[in-house]
């Protein structure tokens, strides 16, 4: 596979810790399915028993920190796997799939975060995945106040959010430039208010998307 | 790093299965290890703690199969891993190192047996391990006869190891086809004789590339 498809019933949601993806994501997984589809909703990195596994090495942080090219390369294997034996096969059969991040969060965490190059994860993205999504919001969020939320909530944080605010600001604008350069896919979504109305304007923006008024 | 450097002190042995590779890799050792240098002996995929945990991952024959670019991307997350944290610090400081498998393994087993574009795996080479080994031997058996001493050997064959002749010509002729286009670096051992017969003739072919007369 060397070309890059965008599926229509490809749905994801991207954004930095603490932005309030699972609220969000259960919100617009019952716009789905209130719409009569059949929905997969997953997650990377993950999403089949062997990319679960993968991701358990890439957060644990309690062996040697992987390099970066070592990373990226782990969360294009899982991506590859999970696309190949969850995704595709479900938009094949007709269902749409919502999944918690994608290849966006590469050229986010690896490409802003680490400092890789962007060319090499175009390359990844168009040679072994292949596959965009046709919608995906991107919840964002000052840095400061998603580390906030995450410290009432988390008390073991993993290898990746234990990485400096600096980090996390590189991350942030790696995704807003995204959003900027594919403005009809990514769209972006305020998530400093309540989870409650970041999900309300989230599930607009994909009625909207289904042709439905919201 | 996107040059491939060739680092005369990294040597690594390479062929299939049941062609005497642990007997030659501690024959090599001992010729360097007589001409006093310190050496690092290692294998792939893995050789790092997080590298051997995706190892374990490849060749775990009990949870779904990786697809193929699945498999071409953990073997090179465990590459770059590899030379990143044991084998560029161990040639930096003098040291010489010496692999049990090494990219060339991955024109063969992926390339060759699960035929993927091998312009693919040259970039990645190029792009993410940007390191040759100075030195390469092949130790090259038909496939019937590694077959017949594995069964010896092998009680619970690994996920790779259970794959069929068919898989197992295509490595091999990938290999044959590495070394005639790279007939300086990597040298053929006919590995058909005794264990005895071919650590003998490949501690030969490695004094002679150190310069010392066998």
């Amino acid at each position: 596979m060397s070309d890059l498809r965008t599926h229509p019933r490809f749905v994801t949601v991207e954004g930095g810790e603490g932005a309030g993806k699972t609220t969000v994501l259960n919100a617009l997984r019952k716009v789905l399915e209130e719409s009569g589809a059949e929905v997969v909703c997953t997650r990377e990195p993950g999403g089949t028993p062997l990319a679960e596994r993968i991701r358990a090495l890439l957060l644990d942080p309690h062996h040697e920190a992987p390099a970066p090219e070592t990373e990226l390369l782990l969360m294009f294997a899982a991506r590859v796997q999970h696309v190949r034996e969850l995704i595709l096969p479900a938009l094949e059969r007709g269902a749409w799939v919502l999944s918690d991040r994608f290849t966006d969060s590469s050229y986010a965490y690896q490409g802003g975060g680490r400092g890789l190059d962007v060319a090499l994860i175009a390359d990844l993205e168009r040679r072994v995945v292949g596959l965009r999504p046709g919608l995906t919001l991107l919840l964002d969020l000052g840095v400061h106040q998603g580390r906030e939320r995450m410290q009432v909530r988390d008390a073991a944080p993993d290898r990746i959010e234990r990485e400096r605010d600096e980090f996390f600001e590189t991350v942030r604008a790696a995704y807003l430039a995204r959003a900027q350069a594919e403005p009809q896919r990514i769209r972006v979504v305020d998530a400093s208010s309540s989870a409650a109305d970041v999900a309300y304007r989230a599930s607009a923006l994909l009625q909207h998307y289904l042709g439905v008024a919201p």
